[in-house]
């Protein structure tokens, strides 16, 4: 039988203490597929409408995908998701490593983790057996600490764990869950509500990899993988995705100082080639890829970073760096490495960072606020101060780690407007006045402001490999990055169902996999006979189904917005001058809404679309108010 | 460069005499791909709402598509289209042969025939070189004289023609065009467009094969084709498409005596294998195909039928078959031969006849009405004298000339009841009691009354390769014929889709090529990285434009509707007691505009529909009726 057909589901009730696995058979997982997939459906059918996210009727899900662990590159990943504590809304990320990976060889597609833990416990899972475990002795520690603890506990040292630090502990709303100690299920806050079940950490080990329905095709598009990484990936191998920073700021799209400006004066000094010329010393991977973007750095002075986790992405680099105004490398690693030792996402809690410094600078906190910090743009020191403050909800930081949202609330004096977030969730390192298709996928993701939801706007600038890659689907013509015509927002459109699709499916956004290719992967991992129109109704169905749990919670279009700051224009910079249009920023919103068939009122899917997608259920989850 | 990128569109004005040459370039083949694709787009921008199918403001368009005339099995076809003369809306008609390969190889992909010739004309194309000439001597010819002269007139013994005979030339309404004297462009009457245009036929000669993108490609297509033909497509070689009137037949889905019951007790002596065993003397074929399931008869008693005329496809045995209650192989062989030789759809023809059978066995019309002529069902010489005298419009035949619906009309006595039309078109031989998904597609294809729309319900039944296949496009469950849920409209939503990029392609609908083999075609003739999902928005994008056509001229979902027959219960066989249920009909209707994006209220589409097709020029050709 192929892989995928018949994979398990864990299910650990943590009040109870007890396990059960649910095989929910062919097809549940030819419609959901895995990650997303798998979240939004536990999620819309499991969840009461307004739970706190918080309490013990949250759900925190860890999924693989159809196609992860087989031995290519970008299938090592896993999602997790919950309803956010950030956002109120549907929550997930996306991590990479070896955890996901592990997860399938140990027999487990997901893991639907419920209720709450009287006291720290973590989760064991060898070989398709299950143990829930005390964690006393974990809680405080961090991520490095805790693992090598649990590899002596269980007595496995390849064990891979996916751990919270104090900072999910401490129910800091932005806090990440770090798989294996340097890779970051960053966003919406999941680490937080691993911390309020007072699970500390899963490990997992196991050796049973599903076999492959057509080993061949799955080893020719491996092979094809490590033919072209050095030409098509060289940059990528060369700088990790930190290649993109210096072209960022060339264009004047590189978000500085709390995204007041788009390029960084000092920009050269945080780039990938900076870091490849100073502190990098080595590359680390993920399961199966060849490409190895992941960075490895150490530092000494005036820090010490230990190399043992990682070292810093784009989204990092330019969340400490740039839109910090800080241009020490050194102080971003050390940024990036308190960010993982104690579990926080190194996007929001850049950004929320870069909002104090604003709030500072324009006398809105001042020294007595901040507990003595000298919060201006570009001071290192206290940059790290204020982390360490968030992740031990001292002083200022405990309002901080609540979010640039509520602390705007709690702080007043108009810190709102400096506050950059989509409901509730910070701003990540794209700004949408340079890209201003990705301002829609902003307003609209589920998440909050998303950047994997839709950064697909420069690849359509010009006639070129990437666009002539876009023409796959149908996107025919070239696009200014400015352009929010309904060319566009079909591009968006599309690019939001396959982006859902890839998020389904847990693979890496980065692999330079064409829409066949990924036709190729699945049906040669599962054997079914699945087209690009199958694929692409995958991550249409799951955006839908998000988007109805958003709908459940009371959110919808009014909940659809921008921070005030990108309607109005950059003040310098090659895109001085520019700014979103708002007018056509809600045209495009409803041109979105309309052509995913949800209603132009509230962008809520309607019955058709939920037919046509084969979830009607989902209307029975939302109470009937589906339209008609 | 590749194949299709830089095809010529041949434009040709009967009143003025003149020729001109289009080259609209890649990304007018891209969008609209040819055949229904081309002739949509052409009528949409260049026909006034409104315009007499007959009068020189109405345009005819031949159309081969980009992959025609590539050496494959299923590519030699073409399409026709006009506003239609049967239907006042948009009309067109697929035909099978060397024709449309042909006109490729000559250096078009398209005829745009506009005006009115003062006297009979014939177009002859030779290797881009297009002439206009005389065709007085033709008229009133039979196809085959007429193809004979022309031949010899341009000294080509070879050349391909598409001819009217007298039923065009005379304005019956159902005439048909056809090709080398024995493949019918059959439906919505554009023999009879082209009889108003007073052009007698085009003929055409060429040998300049486009270049192959990828000839390793599509010739490995063609070897798969060549040996599975045998395996997959042997009942189709041996017994033509009559290989499923028995089956049919045995499941009570068979028309019978106009359509009052879905079971012959005659049908052995008119099935595939019965022709098999006495009047056939040979296979015909396609273009590069190797099924070979055209059939060539010959008889000599009691009716002399010429071999050159070829022999009866399923439609045509069911349609002047069973429905006609006829058991009589050499009488419907005859009634073939007359369809050929004058120019005929014989669906519409033999439907007109079984309507007329009807009305006589009730009353309505008497031997005074049909000038001596006996029409009971079960008549062949009787059934045989009325397709004549329709042909000349003799008598009756010149009321019957009209079609169905307009016969009824003129006819009265609620004769109306027994008219089986959908907008004016004659239902095929297919009943939408036993197959209810098609009577979705009846009701809603813009052609009216057209299986091809959606003939796919047997496929879905239960688990086997059909339904698998279907499985490519996300259609997972097994479907009863008579269900008209949400999940069967989504089959018929996606395969009406499939349907028009076919139709675009003007593939032959019997290649058993998955969706992915047709994505390989595609991109291996024209070097586009196509995916299912750009061709099913093709055929989307097709089936939009053709309903905004019919929008513009009036219709809208007032005519989405099927005969009453229809909604009563079938009196016996295996289906006895079986009807549509109308509310579910009904809503089905629904599910079916809002799953495409049209409105529920006409079935209109709606703007954000257009602008994510990319035809947003549609609505100014709409003026500005479009739904927000």
């Amino acid at each position: 039988m192929a892989y995928g057909y018949n994979g398990r589901i864990l299910r650990v009730d943590l009040t109870k203490g007890t396990i059960s696995v649910d095989e929910p058979g062919d097809g549940f997982y030819r419609r959901y597929f895995g990650g997303r997939g798998f979240i939004s459906y536990y999620l819309l059918r499991e969840l009461k409408a307004g739970v706190d996210p918080f309490s013990s009727e949250n759900k925190l899900v860890f999924a693989a995908g159809v196609v992860t662990g087989a031995p290519v590159g970008g299938s090592g990943r896993n999602s997790v998701g919950a309803k956010s504590p950030l956002t109120g809304a549907y929550g997930d990320a996306e991590v990479g490593g070896y955890w996901g990976a592990e997860l399938k060889h140990a027999g487990y597609d997901a893991i639907i983790v419920e209720g709450k833990a009287e006291k720290p416990v973590y989760l064991w899972i060898k070989e398709g057996e299950v143990e829930i475990r005390d964690a006393s002795h974990l809680w405080g520690k961090t991520t490095a600490e805790c693992q090598e603890i649990i590899r002596a506990d269980v007595g496995e040292p390849l064990a891979r764990t996916a751990i919270i630090g104090q900072a999910g502990e401490n129910l800091v709303r932005y806090a990440a869950i770090i798989n294996d100690v340097h890779h970051a299920a960053g966003r919406t806050g999941l680490g937080a509500v691993m911390g309020s079940k007072n699970l500390k950490a899963i490990a997992v080990r196991g050796h049973n990899r599903p076999a492959l329905a057509n080993p061949d095709a799955v080893g020719a598009l491996a092979k094809w993988l490590r033919d072209v990484v050095g030409l098509v990936m060289g940059g990528f191998r060369s700088q990790g995705t930190a290649v993109s920073l210096r072209a960022l700021n060339r264009d004047g799209g590189l978000p500085t100082r709390n995204l007041q400006q788009s390029v960084f004066e000092e920009a050269d000094k945080i780039t990938g080639r900076a870091m490849k010329e100073t502190i990098l010393i080595g590359q680390g991977s993920c399961y199966a890829c060849p490409v190895r973007c992941k960075r490895i750095v150490s530092v000494s002075e005036p820090y010490q970073v230990d190399p043992a986790y990682g070292g810093p992405e784009y989204e990092t680099l330019a969340a400490f760096g740039s839109n910090c105004g800080v241009d020490d490398l050194a102080a971003i690693a050390k940024a990036n490495e308190l960010c993982n030792a104690h579990g926080l996402d190194t996007i929001s809690t850049g950004a929320t960072v870069a909002f104090a410094m604003e709030c500072y600078e324009r006398g809105i906190l001042s020294e007595r606020d901040t507990g003595g910090l000298k919060l201006n743009f570009g001071n290192a020191s206290a940059m790290l101060q204020l982390v360490d403050m968030i992740v031990k909800r001292e002083g200022i930081g405990d309002i901080l780690a609540e979010g640039v949202a509520r602390a705007a609330n709690t702080i007043g004096k108009g810190a709102e407007e400096f506050a950059l977030h989509v409901k509730g969730q910070e701003i990540p390192m794209h700004d949408p006045r340079y890209k201003q298709g990705l301002g829609i996928g902003y307003a609209i993701s589920p998440k909050g402001a998303d950047h994997t939801m839709s950064v697909h706007d420069s690849m359509y600038t010009s006639e070129g490999p990437l666009m002539e890659s876009g023409k796959g689907l149908g996107l025919l013509e070239p696009l200014a990055l400015n352009d929010l015509s309904p060319s566009k927002v079909r591009m968006v459109v599309y690019h939001s169902c396959w982006q859902h699709l890839i998020d389904c499916l847990v693979l890496c956004n980065f692999m330079p996999f064409s829409y066949r290719q990924v036709e190729e992967l699945v049906c040669g991992v599962t054997g079914w006979n699945s087209t690009v129109w199958e694929l692409m109704k995958v991550g249409e169905r799951c955006l839908a189904m998000t988007r109805a749990f958003n709908i459940r919670e009371g959110l919808g279009r009014k909940d659809d917005v921008l921070p005030q700051r990108f309607f109005t224009p950059l003040p310098s910079g090659p895109l001085q001058g520019v700014s979103i249009d708002k007018d056509q920023f809600e045209q495009a919103k409803e041109t979105f809404y309309s052509m995913m068939g949800w209603d132009r009122i509230n962008g809520s899917p309607g019955r058709g679309k939920l037919q046509e997608l084969g979830i009607e259920w989902v209307s029975d989850y939302l109470g009937g108010e589906v339209e008609d």
